[in-house]
Formats: structure tokens, C-alpha cells, sequence
């Protein structure tokens, strides 16, 4: 579609598993509501496992869904008869899910994330600040750049979740401006750090925050989750309830 | 491209000549130094007088010329290889342009623009709100939806700029967190308020500004200007001063 109006997933699949499948597809139905789609989740449920099903039953592979509004005529409008096409697409994953990658280099971006709450945390397909935030990340050789949402508060990285821990706390944006709602994310709160002990709090963060908490890391379906190891300059703490939060997610891995 | 990653152009042809084409070409090369990209201006100069040339030179047509970022692999980070594409389709009008269309019923989108000031003014592809107002636009059956900005102010139509009339002054929204910086609202501003002796100024307005203003209308590049006939309910004064401002825009059809 010419106006980036629909929606994607970016899903893992490990050994012909889908880890966190429902949580994709509960983020899925709240964007296809949102973006005002028919209702696509059965045909689209469908079509993820006719791919699974094609994969090699034990290796891992990246599955992008993809759903557009469908052709329509000029204007932004789309016709009453447009039907939203689905598109899935499979890649090998060059690393292995259950290694956790090493500390990354993390730079602050000077492109920002717009505000707009009627469209905050779904995973819609108008990208252009990330974009443009990942060129910048590519030109200053970081592994990822930090995204600030229009008042200056971390909101992510160009291509996952923040989180920091203080103490026995885990602490992420609040993502009612921007942002998308991560399916790591969810499971970091709502399962991980259950298990784990640990309290979260969905609050607002400064970049002081991040710099002073005792370890910073982002997740995203591909990586879970990576520790950094350098924020803006300055050196973060040793990862090691990092490790303790990937190993826990790693099992999720093989459920 | 999947991410809305790229430009567009609306343009009309009349009679094998393109209206305001410099101002066309200011706007698409402001936009691709937004966005990084190469500058491909005189590329899509030359297909845009080819594809001028192959259309009946006594005839009525819309252009559209888009331009993406070109492929690239999974991730938002387009390569440093990408080479931009461009794309251009014709369609003949439906109407005459000389002509000027009927006060409009402009209803109140509940769609608001987001805050984005790093992309204010930019016709890039990430149109998802202006194709949700349009949605609700059709659904309610009006001629146009007023969009607002995150703080309630008026900034636009979902496909047109905005001006009011006030005595001798004409009023437009300004355009610095959002909106698209329209050829003919620059058009109204730069070339046909002056010889009309109209003061112009950009300021931000209320929708209470509107429904009190003498005269209330929109524009873009394929119907010129429309007055409104009607606004949340709230009758507009006779499109008098309107009626001059398109005579002189008419002049410019001919040029």
C-alpha cells in the first residue's frame, strides 16, 4: 500500500515453534482494531502454519507477517471493498536464539519518536522515525541507537524495548505516546519477572535514569534480550541479572 | 517499500502543462533531504516531462509521482546500496479545475495529526492518520474531515490545507509539529494574497476561529480551492472572497 497502512509481526521460530504465538496475535487483533481491518486473524493463524509447517522442523528461522489494507483507488480512503492482503516471509536466523549477544554500543538518536496516542504501541507499518533512526545507528557503527519520545524520555531502541534494573526492580517506558508494545516486553513483565522475584514498573525514564541503573537491556522476538554494555558513553554494569532474566526466556524457547 | 519509507507528489496537468511544478519539485526536494536520500530530482524531472508528453496536450490529468527508498533487507536500516525508485501514474479528472466545487460539509475527524516536528511539512508515506480520518470522513458522509492537532487545533483537511478569511486577512495554520506544507496553500500565501491585497499569516487558530470566520476553505494541487459550506454543524458565510482567490488561481492554470 502506498500509505503504510497496515500492520506486521515479526515472529521466531524455533524447531517448528512459535514462542509467545498469542502474544503476536493478541498484539495483531489490538492493531487490526485500532487501524479499523477486518477481522484477518484466522486466515492469518492459518497461514503461519502452512509456513511453519514448510520450515525444517529443527532449525530457526525469522517469520515476518505482514498485512496490508488491499488495493484501493486514489486518495487516502480506502474502498469499502478493499480486502487486506497477508504476506509471510521466511528467513534462516544466522544466530543461534538461546546464545545471549554480548553487551551492546548504544548511541541516543537525534530522531525522535512522534506523539500520537491512537496509535501508540501497535506495530503499524508508518516506520519512518525508526528509519531514520537506524541509518543514523548504521553511520555511528553503534549496535543500536536509543529513541526519545518528543519531551526528551527514552522510549526504546530502534528495534525493541527498554528495560533497566534497579536493585530488585525492572523498569520500562510507559508507551501511551509512542512506541510499539513488544511481545519481550510483555513476557519480560507479565511471566519473567514473576519468576523471577523482581517487582516492574511501567514508568517514565531519563536518560540519567538508564545511565545510573545497575544494568540496562532491550528485547525483541529475535535477540530476546541483549544487555548494553555502553550507553551514550558511559559504561553499564555487568549483566547479571541479564542472565538470569535471558535464562528464564530461554526456556520459553523450548516450550 | 515496507515501511512507508519515501515521498509523494499530487500534480495536476492542464492542457500538457504542470500548474506550480517548481513548487512541486521545492517541496519533493526538501523532503528527500528529510529523509536522506540521494537526490534524485533530475530523474524524476525527466520521467515526469516524458510521462507529461505521452498524455493528450489538451486534456485534464492527475500525476502521481512516488518515490521509495528502493529495496533493501529485513531490519529498518536500508542499505547503503538502495537506490530509490520512481514511480509515476496518470489518471484523467474527473473535473474541470477551472471549475470551483460547491461549499463542502466539513465534519470534525477525531484522528488527530501526531507531534512530529522533525517530519512537519513533509508529503512522506506515513499516512496512517490522514487515512483514518478519511475512513471516518467517508463513513460520515461528509465532503472532507477537519484533523486537528494533538493540542485541539485545527491544521488541515485529510487531503487539503487550510485557510480562513477575517476582513482582509486571511489566516492558515502553521505547520511546525505536523501537517503537510501544501503547493497551493504556498501558492495562496506567496503569490495570490499579495495580488489580491490580502494580508497573510500563519498563526495557530481554534476550531472556535473557523466557525467565526468569514470564510472558511481548503486546498490542494487537483481541485485548486473549496470553499466550506458547512462546519461541525455550523453554516459559513457565502463564499465571496473565495470566489476571487480561485479566479486568480484559475490565472495560474493557464500560465
Amino acid at each position: 500500500m502506498d500509505y503504510g497502512d497496515g500492520l506486521f509481526e515479526t515472529l521466531l521460530v524455533v524447531d517448528g515453534h512459535v514462542p509467545l504465538r498469542s502474544f503476536h496475535f493478541d498484539r495483531l487483533q489490538s492493531g487490526l482494531a485500532s487501524l479499523h481491518f477486518p477481522d484477518v486473524h484466522d486466515a492469518v493463524s492459518r497461514q503461519l502454519d502452512e509456513a511453519v509447517a514448510a520450515l525444517s522442523s529443527d532449525g530457526n528461522y525469522s517469520v515476518r507477517i505482514t498485512v496490508t489494507r488491499g488495493g484501493g483507488p486514489r486518495g487516502y480512503a480506502p474502498p469499502a471493498t478493499a480486502r487486506p492482503r497477508i504476506i509471510l516471509s521466511a528467513a534462516a536466523m544466522p544466530r543461534d536464539p538461546a546464545i545471549m549477544a554480548e553487551p551492546a554500543i548504544v548511541g541516543v538518536s537525534t530522531c525522535r519518536w512522534g506523539k500520537q496516542p491512537a496509535l501508540a504501541g501497535v506495530k503499524h507499518l508508518n516506520r519512518l522515525e525508526q528509519v531514520l533512526a537506524a541509518m543514523e545507528r548504521e553511520n555511528a557503527g553503534w549496535d543500536e541507537a536509543l529513541m526519545l519520545d518528543q519531551a526528551g524520555a527514552p522510549i526504546s531502541v530502534t528495534s525493541g524495548n527498554l528495560f533497566c534494573v534497579s536493585g530488585q526492580t525492572l523498569l520500562t517506558p510507559i508507551l501511551e505516546d509512542c512506541g510499539i508494545d513488544g511481545t519481550r516486553r510483555r513476557f519480560f513483565i507479565e511471566r519473567c519477572a514473576v519468576d523471577l522475584d523482581l517487582v516492574v514498573r511501567e514508568v517514565p525514564l531519563s536518560i540519567e535514569d538508564l545511565k545510573t541503573a545497575d544494568e540496562v537491556f532491550y528485547c525483541n522476538s529475535l535477540i530476546g534480550l541483549r544487555p548494553v554494555g555502553e550507553l551514550d558513553g558511559v559504561r553499564m554494569g555487568e549483566p547479571v541479572v541479564c542472565a538470569r532474566l535471558f535464562e528464564r526466556y530461554c526456556k520459553e524457547l523450548t516450550l
